[in-house]
Formats: C-alpha cells, structure tokens, sequence
C-alpha cells in the first residue's frame, strides 16, 4: 500500500439528491483539480489558503460539465492528513461519474473502500481503533450504538489501553535492563510497584473482555425471540413500538425500515425481533423439527417474549398455553420471559390475570395502544445498559476482544511468573508478547493483511 | 411562501455513504447553528469570513452528536443569497436525523422540495427557467440531456427571451407614449425598425418550438420500437450494446441500471426501447388486437427495429419476414426501419443477403459482438443531433413551449395587424399579451400556484 499517489471517489451515497460529494486525496490533488476547475473568480486553487471554499465550474476541452463548489484541505490539515479536496456537484449520477472520469484519466486512481481513512492512520491522524470506530459510526443506527462508536472514535478506548501500554514498556524496559547487569544482581524495576501494576492491568482487561458481551449486544442490537402463532398480533404489536418511536425525517426513510424488518429502536436501544412458531408438545416427527430450531432461536436470544390472543382463551384451552410457557421456562431458566397477553381489549381480564399467573404478565392491546409504554420499559429493564449510561468504555470489535483475551492471557502468565519467582529474562518475554498484542489494538503492529481486512469493511469514499 | 424563516434539509441522497451534507438556509442559519457547534479551535461562526470551513462538534446538552465540518456562506455570497450553512457529518442515517431533529427543535424548518432553489430565484439569484433547469441537470443521465440542461441553467435560452422582450418592451412603451399624444398624430416609434423587431421575434419564436420535439427526445431518450419474436436475441443485443459503453465507476451503479431496464445510452445520446410481438398478417381476433397495439407503440418511436434470426431463416420462411417488414413500410413511410439479421455467425450470410434486399440491413451477431459497432453508427445516424451539435438553443420544458406558442400567437397578431394598419392602441393590446407569455418564461410573471407546480417537482434539499 503506496499512498505516494493521489485517490478520487464518491464520498456521498449513490443515488438521486440534490448535491453529490467527490473526495480528491493525495500529493497531486490540488494540482489536478485546478486543471479542470476554473473559478468565477479567476483564482487559482494552489495559492488559495486551506479550508476555503471556492465556486466556479469543472471544464474538459472547453465542455462544461457542472457548476461546483470545491472545498480545499491543506496538508496536514486534512482528514488524510494529505492535501484533500471536496467537489460539491450536482447530484445527477451522470454528473458524478463524467467528473471521476475525467480526473481517472488524468492522473487520479480510484479509492479503495477505507483509503481515505487508512491514509488517515497511516499518517497518524487516528489510531487503529479510532479508524475502526469511523466504519462503525457510519453503520450505527440507534443512541446506543452511536454513542459507543463515537466514544472509541474520539479515543475512550484506545488513550486506556495506551497508557497501560506505555506503563509496561516502561516496566519492560527496566527488566530488560536488569539482564544486562545480571551478574551484579540489581533490580531497576520495582517488584512492588510492578505487581501493582499488572494486577491493575489485569483488572481493566477483565473489565474490558466482560464489556464486549454487552457491546456486541447494543451494536447488532438486542435479540429477541417472540413465540407466537400467525394471527395472534405481531405485525401490530411490531408496528404499535415502532409509531411511539420519534418520527423519522426523511424521503425515503420508509426503504430503510422496510429492509431492516422486525428491528425496532427503544429509547435509542435497539431490538431484533426473532420470529417463530410454537412448540406445542407433539409426537409429530416434522413439528418436532419445528421445535428443535425454535430453541435454537431461543438459545440465540436474550429476551423471550410469549404471545398469545387474550380473545381466544378460556378455561379449558388456557392450560395448553400453560404448559408451553412451563416447558419454555425450564428449557431455559436463565432467560426472561415476558408474557404477553394481546387484545385484551376483546378478552375477559379477570379470566386472563387468573389463568396466567406470571410476574412478567403484560396485558396489552397493540391496536388500542394499551400497554405499549410498559412492555418498552419491561424490555428496557432486560438491557443490562448499566456500563453503556455509565459512559464506561464498552469493547464492541471483535478484533479487539480477541487481542485483549491474548494480552490477558500473557499478563496472567507474567503474574504466575512473579509468583514464581521466576528471573527477569523469562518474565520479559511475558510482558513483551502482551506488549504486542496491546500494540495490535492501537495499531502500532500492524501487517498489511490486518489493515487490508479492517478497511476492506469500509464503504469507498471514507 | 415567505423566507423569512431559516430551513433546512438533507442535500445529498438518503441511503448509506462516507458523509452526509445537511444544509441550512435563512436569517437564522449561523445563528442557531453556533448554538450547537463547537468548533475545535473555539471560533465563533458568526464572525468567521464566508467561504469558509470549520472543523468541529455538534454537541446536544453535552452529548456528542458527531465530529463535523462546517462551511459558511454569507448572504448574498450563497447559493439561495442568504445566509447559508452546510454541515458534512458522517453518512449514518442516525447522525443525519439526529442533526436535523436538534435543528428542527430549535427554530428550522423543514424545507420543501426545491425550496432552495426557489429562494435563489425569489431573491434574483437565477431566473425561472435557469432554476428549472437545475432540476433538469440533476435528472440528467447522459450527455445530451446534461448539456442541454447546463446550457438552460447558465442562461443560454433565458437571456435570448430577455433580450426580444427588453427590445419588445421598448417600442410598447413609444406605441404607449404614442396614445397619450394620440391628437398630435406621432409616432415614435419607427415601424420599420419595429416591424424588423417583430419579425426576427417570430423566426427566433419559430426556431425555439420547432426544436422542442428534438429537446424532449432528447431529454427522455430516444424511443425506439424493437419488433421481434422472443428468442430472436433482444436481449444479448442489449447487452452487448451496453456492454461496449464505458464502465460505469460506482458501488452500486448495477442497481440504478436495472431499475431502468432496456434503456441504453449511446456515445451519450440516450435511447428507450420498446419491445413489441410481431405483426404478422392474421385474422385471429386476440391477435389483431396486439397488432394495434404495437402500431400504436411504433407510433411513439422515432426508429424502428426489426431483429430476426437469421439462423432461421430459409428461402421457404424468408416470404413471412417480407410481408411483415413490408406491412410496417407501408404504415409508416417516414420512420426509418433496421432490419437487423441477429445469430448471423450460425447463418447463410448469402441467403440472407440475397432473401432481405433492403437498404438499412444490418449482419449482426450479439453473442459474437459482430455488427454491432455498425448498428450504433446507425442509430445514431438516425437522430437528429444537428442542433444539438452546433450547441443551439433546444427548448425541453413543455411549460416553456406552451408559453413560446402562446406568445408567438400573440405576436403573429401584431404582425397582421401592422399589415392591416391597426392603430396603435390597438397593437399595445398584443404586444402586452406577448410580453405577459414571455415573463412567464423567465419568471418576470409568476403566480404561487405557478411555483408551487415547478419546485414541487425537485427533491427536498435542492
């Protein structure tokens, strides 16, 4: 990966508005747009000073191809770090390609999905962690999910870790230094403090491997089985969630929500919703099938909820029910389980609090709206959201995780060590291998294959 | 419409992408866009010079929304001439609703479709047609229709209208002046010189709606009826004349291409096609209905294709492709027909020759990609280009034909009365009528209901 060459692409999404974006980045940006760019005011782009803002027209062989505006970004101060520059056109697709076109043939490339923030990091402009966090800030879609991106993106994360980091090498050095004056038997590095300070690492890393669960939760959004039979109030009970979430500005927000169906934003919490059939006692061979995959849903869930037509029961059908819900609960005791009794507009309630005789027993009407605010705060209550409105730091990448495992691991290893009494010259290699894995996390270790994955998730022009 | 208040909108498209560009315009754009934005170097954005760029936060009762750019535009230096800001935030659809919700809530208003474009032309930015035309510019999807728009929106069409009418305005006003010394029996303005006027109005009126019917072709594309049997090869053909187009430089360009299926640009002159069964001689009902059918197809296109398989065609069968391609010469003598002999490679190519003596035959191979260099050459032989190529004034906006007829009708009036030596009270009558339809074109004459029509037709953010 050279970035001695200067990459152009779309910066905005694709498709029909009312202005599109075009990122230039590199050594020759400047100099190649102000080629084809001829300002209203005759100025020219090389002399005019960083974040500045010029209008004129992009010309090819006298034809003008649009009226823009182009924003200029010095070196180094640019997102790249490199010299940028942002051609605000008209946002006809045809416009867009015919203007990446011409600076292709005249001495742009195209950028990789990520360059532009692989620049970034590689000029020092943001961590590892940081760039990682960009990709996650453009896919978050609730509260939660933006307020964790952005906590990893201004550096919560990584500045914790770089500190701990910073105070190892620094213990690690000192051993390393012991080695040379081992025959005089000193030792720079205080044992005492040392102890300290792995014991402390110990502890944050704990911290942070604990929060991931809680992280990859919140960023994928919480899983939730919903048991049910067609016709007893889904669709409507999905939709009723949904209308008291705020509404959303925009043309075409309804495609988005059409794609992502059955994924619902609580207070910024987000819920995928997991449909499945019931799981009746049954000697039917095929709807035994039906069951196994059904408590493969439940397995991958973290909230079950149990929907059933309050308008339907009676005392002699109420036990069927009963012994469902009963078999579901002792399959899996660990979960929480919401009954949900839907019209009960049309229902006896008395005959429905009798029969269901359960702590976690909402009586609701989806159509009437009646109960929706206390099944959204039942639901809440299941979050454990307790480290995210703490503003903790919360590790959600799994890339990350994995590190922080392998750099406990180490860490342990040169606390066994310690105990053990064992020299300086074999702890050092301990603590030099949890150095490393800190450093895959932050970036200082890097290969061309890791950043290759990491960025390859990015859209282009980011 | 007043705009006094400050709006604000999404200027790029929904969906996932890199940034996001919200845009606000109004008196209160800086002002309440300070509110929530801290720039990193602590500068106040209602001090900072236009044209520039600033790098911060939008923060919402300490809660970071997302790192930013601000750019400024101080009125009359922007694109509505009022003050103006333009935020890029990070392309999640969550950030963008957030910033937009936070303004919405402290004093913007959503803007309507092309609400920004109207305030340009409310506040003398552009003229009616220009700011028509930008809707054209960002619907454009090829050469043709991109040029034509860019040539409206710089004023290549208005300023020829302005120009008659500032003439046309002159001599009302001296045929006006006239009246008020009606006993004194004057004349001010010179007849010849008007006459002269007058005359050159109507060639120019007379030029401007002849090229609407190639405009509009050309805006739309370029309808072309496409009578083949299936299995002949329509398809490949598509393809492999898609195919030789260049490759289009996006992420999801498939996506917009199958949206538009079986439309083609060539060498950036777009062409639609319709595809009909053939029309073979028959006294079957249900299929004489599909003849009218495909007659009332060929009817709309300005080219007709007929695409055989030539793979089948014998000197037995060859007489029914005759009579058919006949019957269609017959019922239109003024559209020029292809014979397109497709599969050529797995034919006779004597036979064919010899069995299909017509002038426009082409031996074209799809899958082979054999011919079909030969058939854009063709095709686009047949498209009248001319004006479009000496970079003429082409009319596309029906609005501004409907008005260029009513003013030429008007005008027509005046010549005739001249000839009949009508009084001059009498001509003012006309000549007002006249001025009225041209006003109506650059916008000098509106009514809201007018405006309403024309910016509803933008997106929201334009």
């Amino acid at each position: 990966m050279t970035h001695e060459d200067t990459v152009i692409a779309l910066a905005t999404p694709s498709g029909a508005g009312a202005i599109a974006v075009i990122r230039i980045s590199g050594p020759e940006a400047i100099t190649i747009c102000s080629r084809f760019f001829k300002s209203i005011h005759n100025k020219r782009l090389e002399v005019q000073k960083t974040h500045t803002i010029h209008l004129g027209h992009i010309i090819n062989e006298e034809q003008l191809l649009d009226e823009v505006l182009v924003s200029l970004f010095k070196n180094p101060k640019s997102y790249t770090g490199e010299d940028v520059v942002e051609i605000s056109c008209h946002g006809s697709h045809f416009i867009q390609q015919e203007i990446i076109q011409l600076f292709l043939r005249n001495g742009c490339r195209l950028a990789n999905p990520g360059e532009f923030t692989l620049r970034a990091f590689l000029n020092g402009k943001l961590d590892l962690s940081q760039a990682e966090a960009v990709a996650d800030l453009i896919a978050s879609d609730n509260a939660a999910s933006h307020q964790i991106a952005m906590q990893q993106m201004r550096g919560g994360f990584s500045n914790e870790i770089k500190a701990l980091r910073d105070e190892l090498l620094n213990f690690a050095s000192l051993i390393e230094l012991e080695l040379d004056f081992a025959e005089e038997d000193v030792e720079f590095a205080n044992r005492y403090q040392f102890r300290d300070l792995i014991e402390r690492i110990i502890k944050v890393l704990k911290h942070l491997i604990d929060s991931f669960a809680v992280g990859n939760v919140i960023k994928n959004g919480i899983p939730v089985t919903i048991i049910g039979e067609p016709n007893v109030g889904k669709s409507t009970l999905l939709n009723a969630l949904l209308n008291e979430d705020k509404a959303i500005v925009s043309d075409v927000a309804g495609t988005t929500r059409d794609a992502i169906e059955d994924e619902l934003n609580i207070e910024g919490i987000g819920f995928r919703f997991i449909d499945t059939a019931g799981i009746r006692d049954t000697e039917d061979v095929v709807e035994s099938i039906g069951i196994k995959k059904t408590f493969e849903k439940i397995t991958q869930s973290q909230v079950i909820m149990y929907l059933l037509d309050a308008s339907k029961v009676t005392t002699s059908n109420s036990k069927d029910f009963n012994v469902e819900i009963q078999r579901i609960q002792d399959k899996f005791p660990d979960k929480p389980l919401v009954v949900i009794a839907n019209k009960i507009d049309k229902a006896d309630v008395d005959l429905i609090k009798e029969q269901f005789n359960y702590p976690n027993l909402l009586l609701l009407s989806a159509k009437e709206n009646i109960g929706i605010e206390e099944l959204k705060q039942k639901m809440l209550e299941f979050v454990n959201t307790g480290a995210l409105l703490n503003n903790d730091t919360i590790v959600t990448n799994s890339r990350h995780y994995d590190a922080l495992l392998k750099a406990l691991e180490e860490i342990q290893k040169v606390h066994q060590g310690m105990d053990a009494n064992l020299s300086g010259d074999l702890l050092a290699i301990d603590i030099r291998q949890a150095l490393y894995h800190f450093g895959e996390i932050t970036g200082e270790i890097t290969s061309d294959d890791l950043l290759g994955n990491i960025f390859a998730n990015f859209c282009i022009g980011k």
